[in-house]
């Protein structure tokens, strides 16, 4: 056996406790906007028979897959995304339940793709998902939801724009342009491209169905917000105030097949159009995969994208500064004055801990001003000094630097109430 | 394509949110005690190479492990543990570190093994770990901890015992015996497996060496908290009052080969001894993983077990029911009154919203009777109904069945004040 010591894989992330602060505020942040949305968490499972996502994404995605055999001669793959899953739990539990559905999750997919900025092997993702309704105000809901997220993470209009669209819009511009309906997935996989590629490749393609890029672009502009669904989607954003954050573009119309209406994706304006979330309905996928009907509509957003976005906007990251400050801080530090009375600190300890007080002592002998240095880089609020004259114990304020002498048998209440004033 | 539903994996679970609320209700608790111990929360990667479990559990742990070659011809598993991530994470980031390191973590790990009541294939780990301090105050502090854990939970002294031991007793009976010390890995094994196999396989087994079951257990009662390290360790626990929670008996030994030192594991007493959780102390595993030497002792809690204990201790389960009571209800539900005024009611749910209020209303026009009973099943604490005299809106008190009319301007306010009293 070697000695040398063995590597994580490309791709994969080690969170030390600073790098996980920022997971838990996503974590904290996104699931707070979905309970205040009145979704409730569920969570599937992170390996799945591979057929789960060929049915959904066809044979192309296994390639992106960390996908196997397992000991059992089964075919299986670690999720790259979670909705198959929660298409298939849903509809199989969706009958006797009030519907709407509305229900969210957290938690890691993989993804065998090469490495670059805001792509890893390994991420979390974060869904939510209205299923069992077919309204467009099951539509307004989640993307107010999905802008709120945005809010709750301190970023502000101007940060970023929600580009919305409806795919049930194409099949009219098709039949006008004498473009048989069946190419309409062809046709959308070219809209989907069109902002990224070269516009040589696009009109090359446009023209082997039997249509143009201008007649592609005088479509996006007539029809804009006027097709019905979007503005009933528009109206309904607006009355919530919501309306500066969306942006009717046809061009927007997500790569994925398996979208059936109203879809949209939240762009960082400043960093040419970056997508950081986005969504849309997919009334068939539920009974595709879990062979029930039931309307739904989703979306879904990355950690690590949204984490660069935050570190580059100096309000997002403001905020989450505030909130670090007051993470992995502690309430008390018991300093042992006289080393002879470590059983009565030891007890003190378990006293503050036990009235939910987060407390820390050292665990050797030490020099009272070094025990005192600690309890700082700890961020203590309160020292507990133990000395000779327990079962008296001094509380100190670390910020206030006030100090009062306490019996032992009224400490828990004494360290609660100062900590209940900084 | 098939229509049928594609099943989920055997072994693998699908959390419903009425199921996920039991595993959140576990996470919260654990992650709670935690940081009262002032453990700072970590996470490493899901899958690592598999020369890294190889390595500190021997080829052995193979085939128990769901591992494959990735597309880019790696040997990768899904990790059955976080230990040996963690070994590599703090012996690579310990320098320039406050010491001891108090780390957590809680994910998914995965286990290729037959399925039974209380295991499965996927399961969650709640893990534990104090690194760089080598002193039995550390063991101690950890012990603690995961009877607080216990506590936390709703166990109570009766229910559950911590069973202490340390693997450096052994030596000693084994050079008194006149066995050669390189036997102790497989002495070890058998002191492991002793209450679960039968005496004559045991019997047999120790005589292979050249000892016998009677030495064993004369050496056991005789021995007893008589080792020192072990009655610092009690008498650090005895200060703290947890005595009552903690037995020594030598006979525990922990499996697992890298163990270095105190050993201990949970049982629950009713039911046959059923281990709980289970940890010790290993100075060297950071040394061979990681390359870099620094002592460590740790402990770790499945969240199966843990639940059907929970779900068979009544008052374990009772504390948790009071935690669901609160679980997943809403704040406030919207009532529209007056189809008319929908916009104002969108507006108001964003008000709501914005104020921190967990808030649902009907996607659809619905009697009001039918919304009240909407917001009863949401178990909404208030109902904020919108009628034809908007802006006055009134805020319903579901609890105390008080109504009041309110300026929408000052609602959110209004709303709090009532929430802040239910």
């Amino acid at each position: 056996m070697s000695a040398s010591s063995i590597q994580s894989l490309p791709g994969f992330r080690e969170f030390l406790p600073e790098t996980c602060a920022l997971r838990n505020y996503l974590f904290e942040t996104w699931r707070a906007a979905a309970r205040r949305y009145a979704f409730v968490e569920y969570e599937g499972p992170v390996l799945e028979p591979t057929e789960l996502y060929r049915r959904k994404s066809g044979d192309e995605i296994v390639k992106q897959l960390f996908h196997f055999t397992d000991a059992g001669g089964r075919e299986v793959a670690m999720r790259p995304e979670t909705t198959p899953s929660l298409a298939r739990m849903a509809a199989a539990a969706h009958k006797g339940r009030r519907k709407p559905m509305k229900w969210f999750q957290i938690g890691p997919c993989f993804r065998y793709e090469r490495q670059q900025k805001g792509r890893g092997r390994e991420f979390y993702q974060f869904n939510c998902d209205i299923l069992g309704e077919p309204s467009v105000a099951a539509d307004a809901d989640l993307i107010a939801l999905s802008i709120d997220v945005m809010r709750g993470l301190g970023f502000r209009e101007g940060d970023f724009l929600v580009r919305l669209s409806d795919r049930n819009v194409w099949p009219d511009f098709l039949a006008k342009a004498g473009v048989a309906a069946e190419n309409l997935p062809a046709f959308l996989q070219i809209i989907d491209k069109m902002e990224r590629e070269k516009p040589a490749l696009t009109a090359e393609r446009l023209e082997a169905l039997g249509t143009n890029r201008e007649a592609v672009d005088a479509f996006i502009g007539e029809q804009g917000a006027d097709w019905p669904p979007l503005q009933a989607l528009l109206a309904d954003l607006t009355a919530r105030g919501l309306s500066g954050f969306v942006s009717v573009d046809l061009g927007i119309v997500r790569g994925l097949a398996y979208y059936t209406g109203a879809v949209f994706e939240i762009f960082d304006i400043r960093k040419g159009m970056r997508a950081v979330a986005g969504g849309g309905r997919y009334d068939n996928l539920c009974q595709l995969i879990g062979g029930n009907d039931l309307p739904a509509c989703g979306f879904a957003m990355g950690d690590m994208v949204i984490g660069d976005f935050l570190n580059e906007t100096p309000h997002a990251k403001a905020r989450y500064e505030t909130w670090l400050a007051g993470y992995n801080k502690i309430g008390a530090f018991v300093v042992i004055a006289d080393e002879t009375r470590r059983p009565d600190a030891l007890a003190t300890v378990q006293a503050l801990r036990s009235a939910g007080i987060a407390t820390d002592y050292n665990y050797l002998p030490a020099k009272v001003d070094k025990q005192f240095q600690t309890a700082e880089a700890l961020g203590a609020k309160i020292a507990v000094i133990i000395g000779a004259e327990f079962p008296e114990v001094r509380l100190k304020d670390l910020a206030r630097r006030t100090e009062q002498a306490i019996p032992f048998t009224g400490l828990s209440e004494a360290a609660a109430a100062v900590l209940a004033q900084v």
